[in-house]
């Protein structure tokens, strides 16, 4: 992990830019923070300069209740190269879309498995390289979508200790069966008129996840509207798990 | 509204029994309040004694945010006289769940329709009542089962600003239509695998609330499993429309 550049956001948070290998990515960490702290990774769709608002208000929020965060870019997205397979599949999808037809499972799985199978061995990496920093100590969690990425991270990481997960995108089939292996305590946020996002779908993949703490959290408000209380709810759910002495507190990560 | 009985629960809940014509019910107000409270209307299946340690619970809860809470016994439940219409929907109802059989829109008629109709009267009744004491000023919020009395009366009474409600009986066909013309704030609870709750109605029930706010909180463990931090989620929920100050307070009851 090579730091890039630093700034402070205001006088809470600290924010350096990063590349990890040719993966370029984001950390921020409270200013005032006087011991290591957990820290959040944040999912998103791709596209970090075009997510930044978003991610920068979410680790803003982080750091206020004492963790750290961090993104990286998503393969096929920003300036890292785009993936040929991914590429063709988005055209289909857009076809379909056009054209009013159903989204085939294999447009799906054309579209996602291929980023979930590049992305999540990278935040593994990342979650390395957080851990190895001295202002970082664990435990980690996992905060928002690509739920097809989330699922797969909260199976084969053992050190992410819980996730909220954002159902808005496309799941493939064999992702549910994925879930199924997932332990951890789960929030997943489902925006109910979200006009892009098969309904049934998340509510199969909430039913799907072997949890046995899991929430579902749905509201009303579109893709991008999610309430300012199901954020704070959000947050009530990493205080329990992430913060030591929350009612769920694992420890720390060794 | 005869007060019958007065004693405390701890240093912070006065408690006090009352009669409203010949239906039983019980008051709970925080011992600290300098300043009339919102009230917290107590919904449950029916039968007070039984009820009572789960509802004295969730006044405690109520008390410490600064409500006062309120309940009646239900028609046909506790000492109340039974209703023979019900009390055959009951036996039919048992027959079709013993013999593995789909229970029918009609026993779910004749069981839950003629309660809705006796009880809603009953708790406007309440709302006068408790809205003519010196220590409660409204707004007044409605907190748990039936569903069906919770929709109706969401709708039927003006004076409820905002409704925690839990979707975990029979709901007629008849309800579904009565949800669309709820429009105050909704927070709803289901209990995710709660095998003798029809999941697939509660989410249509959800579906058709009319509420531009309306939040699914969904979780595991069962009928009466509700977890602690989904209590405290519909806790938030009331701080949020009940309190003075709040975020969507909309003013003390005229």
């Amino acid at each position: 992990m090579q730091f890039t550049s630093e700034r402070s956001l205001g006088d809470a948070v600290v924010e350096r830019a990063f590349t990890l290998g040719d993966v370029p990515g984001i950390l921020w960490t409270p200013a005032s923070a006087s011991a290591p702290t957990p820290v959040i990774l944040l999912g998103h769709p791709g596209g970090l300069d075009k997510m930044y608002p978003r991610l920068a208000a979410r680790a803003r929020h982080s750091a206020a209740q004492g963790f750290a965060a961090a993104t990286i870019e998503l393969p096929g997205s920003g300036d890292r190269p785009r993936s040929a397979v991914a590429e063709e599949a988005r055209a289909d999808l857009r076809r379909a879309l056009a054209a009013g037809e159903p989204v085939t499972d294999d447009i799906v799985d054309r579209l996602v498995l291929p980023l979930v199978d590049r992305a999540v061995p990278e935040w593994r990496t990342l979650v390395d390289a957080l851990l190895a920093l001295p202002e970082i100590d664990g435990p980690v969690g996992y905060s928002g979508g690509v739920i097809s990425i989330g699922t797969r991270l909260a199976v084969a990481e053992p050190r992410i200790a819980a996730a909220v997960l954002f159902a808005g995108s496309f799941v493939p089939r064999a992702v549910y069966e994925e879930a199924r292996d997932v332990t951890i305590p789960l929030h997943v946020l489902l925006q109910w008129d979200d006009k892009g996002n098969d309904r049934q779908a998340a509510l199969d993949l909430f039913d799907a996840f072997g949890s046995k703490e899991k929430t579902l959290n749905a509201n009303m408000g579109g893709h991008t509207g999610v309430p300012q209380h199901a954020g704070d709810a959000a947050a009530a759910f990493f205080d329990r798990h992430l913060k030591p002495g929350g009612a769920s507190w694992r420890g720390p990560v060794e």
